[in-house]
């Protein structure tokens, strides 16, 4: 039985990392979860990162609507997630994968910057990590968080 | 092992029936299930239903932001629920206790209306069902899709 960060996972089962903001959880969300633990294959322990709000704020120019430590609990209480953790302000790929050892790097559909990054330190560093993206589920539906706040503001502006 | 709905569920353990709308799944909506399953005891399985979009159309005057099947299916999607069915349209709370033969309903402190309903119906029928009232949790918190809603109506508004 294999150990990761002091838990017992799957027998021999492949560790997947998974990350985003997660902020206003939707079905989106969980496809891509659910589709990213296949991508380990059977006995996948899937670990997820969750964006800090310090970070997305940088990155975006606002921070997400609801707190981190909101959206890291509410991601982490999904059955497809065996654990969540919130991310590190100075996000560095390299030192990520070596802390976590993900035998798979999963990237969403919206995720092109991440990805890139993902690519270049795996390859740098001559890591045995396979990089897999996930496509986007469904296409006019609410699977999106900027078109639930759209939605949202639409409804309620005065 | 008993059988419930067709499906097996903890031996001998109680099944508790939580209900609700979960427009914009929360940490609040995560406490009330994982509560309500605590209501039940050991191995006791976690029955959730749903509210149609037409049903809370009727009761709010409007249909929630996520539609009835996303909100079913993020529900079922968490650790602590074993099933998640969406409501009946013409909501008769003795029906619905004689169909799912719960042990045990857990309603939210926002739900007095269908405590009542509840309480009302289970004397009426004489039915072996303990009602439990989940207290809230935190309080300034997003813990409230009103809440969320209003915050993401103040962030966007022009």
């Amino acid at each position: 039985m294999a150990k990761h960060r002091g838990k017992t996972v799957g027998k021999k089962g492949k560790v997947v990392l998974a990350s985003g903001t997660f902020d206003l959880l939707h079905l989106g969300h969980v496809k891509y979860l659910e589709e990213a633990k296949k991508a380990g294959g059977r006995g996948a322990t899937l670990f997820v990162i969750v964006a800090r709000d310090r970070t997305v704020e940088k990155r975006k120019g606002e921070k997400p609507v609801m707190p981190e430590e909101h959206r890291r609990a509410l991601v982490e209480s999904l059955k497809v997630v065996d654990e969540a953790v919130l991310g590190y302000e100075d996000f560095d790929i390299g030192s990520v994968i070596e802390k976590i050892k993900p035998d798979v790097i999963a990237v969403g559909h919206d995720q092109k910057g991440i990805e890139e990054q993902v690519c270049k330190g795996v390859a740098q560093k001559k890591l045995p990590v396979q990089v897999v993206r996930i496509s986007k589920f469904g296409k006019d539906e609410l699977n999106s968080s900027l078109k639930i706040k759209r939605k949202i503001t639409q409804l309620y502006k005065r």
